[in-house]
């Protein structure tokens, strides 16, 4: 049985915690809060999965890496997870434990899509369009911005993998709407896409945890054009997160035990190491 | 650069070599007719694409893997995967090699959407739906079939992973339908499904290497229902196949590089293997 504790304790975390209890090789170790990491610790558990908001990653990988416990985050800031592999390389191997960074659907699974989509289309054009649905990610970064009381970030495909975002906002008394506004728009998280934000009265009676995403890609096999290959998922967003990071704690730790110490992106797993099967079981079934 | 030789010159050794010549990081070694196996040994190839037909592999895949030279194939009988990985497996350890096996679209890249699939909603339904479209190996199957002079078999699918076969034939002179027919319907490629045999002047006329799947699953992650995710693909499908085993000498070259010896399928590949990227670059472009 593989022991797999939560760390942090929002809606992912929630999510994750329902995947472990369901997950038949695993026994669920608890759920911790931010001040109980030594706590989470002494429970050794084989590996903890931190659903702390994104940014908090960096900082809490290493405490539970170093002492040996492997970790899977859904760190979520595309341009930054190179640099994060390269922050917890030397903890995982000083710990010789597995970070799996980036584990949850985009960054996540849909990673092993577009790298198999290449792989079948190596020449060509691919396009990864969200929406529309609640970005976590977003939200998560609208509602730290000060004078936000609530928020709701949607995201709306606009086409050829741009997207339009639209957030919803409550606010703080005495913040003025178009400061507040003036600062979401200037957070990494939005300045990149076309944003509008609007006050409402309410964001819980707007609130979704849908979402959605289809990767396409057409081009050549060889020299030969018009090949399509279409991904589509309408998916509860913290649901398939929680379950897609649990099936990376059974890859972590199956990677620990062959000692494959270090930090790791999902297009670096084997994919039979996410299932729950014996190898023939898994060949006889999947392949 | 990966040098890359090609075995057996029908529709998918004729489309491994357009991807092998396309590969920036490939050298093309040529390609060898059945009679040419010690020809193609002496060109010291790091990898032979097994373009054969599927029930040659296990003959002669050994033959390449114990002189040190990986092999990819296309071997399709999915009931048969599993005994022909342990009968390769010696061969690839004493010659140092790498066999990967059932390395075009299904088996193959196929396989793996449905690892990941699985592990992102492990409780539920998938079906995986083939068509409509020719299927390559049904339709080498039929042809193989005293009497048979040309085939075509056409895959059609009939909802929730059924399928129809519907087979062209041109008789041989001299042979009787019925009892060709019957000697059809009897292979084992054609026992399991529903299969129509129909005469007729020209299958030239009716032929098409166009092919698609339609890969869907619906159910839980974690406790949570309704989680909808469809993977289709048009494509040509020698084409496809021709590519995606190139693909994947790459992660041969890659794996006995690292001392990774032995026969694996595609599931047991790291995806990032499949890309002519350097580590970074594929994370930085892909994740």
């Amino acid at each position: 049985m593989i022991k797999v504790a939560i760390f942090g304790y929002g809606n992912i975390g929630r999510a994750a915690e329902a995947a472990v209890r369901k997950a038949s090789d695993m026994e669920f170790a608890g759920v911790f809060h931010h001040t109980e990491a030594d706590q989470l610790i002494a429970a050794k558990p084989d590996v903890a999965l931190l659903c702390t908001p994104t940014r908090e990653v960096k900082d809490w990988a290493p405490v539970f890496l170093k002492k040996g416990i492997s970790t899977v985050d859904s760190f979520d800031i595309h341009g930054d997870i190179y640099d994060l592999i390269t922050d917890l390389k030397l903890d995982a191997e000083l710990g010789e434990s597995v970070a799996i960074i980036s584990a949850g659907w985009d960054p996540g699974s849909d990673s092993i899509i577009r790298t198999l989509m290449t792989s079948l289309v190596p020449e060509g054009e691919g396009y990864t369009n969200f929406g529309p649905g609640r970005s976590m990610g977003h939200t998560v970064a609208a509602k730290a911005i000060p004078g936000v009381k609530d928020a709701l970030s949607m995201t709306l495909p606009a086409g050829k993998g741009k997207h339009n975002r639209h957030v919803y906002i409550e606010l703080e008394d005495g913040y003025d709407f178009e400061a507040v506004k003036a600062a979401i728009l200037k957070d990494d998280y939005f300045a990149h896409d076309y944003t509008e934000v609007e006050q409402v009265p309410s964001v819980a009676a707007l609130n979704t945890t849908n979402h959605g995403v289809h990767i396409e890609r057409n081009g050549l096999s060889g020299t030969t054009p018009d090949q399509q290959i279409d991904f589509t998922m309408r998916i509860n967003n913290p649901a398939l997160t929680g379950q897609f990071m649990t099936s990376c704690a059974r890859a972590a730790y199956r990677m620990q035990l062959r000692r494959e110490w270090g930090s790791f992106t999902t297009i670096e797993l084997r994919p039979i190491d996410l299932l729950p099967l014996e190898r023939e079981q898994a060949i006889r079934q999947m392949v």
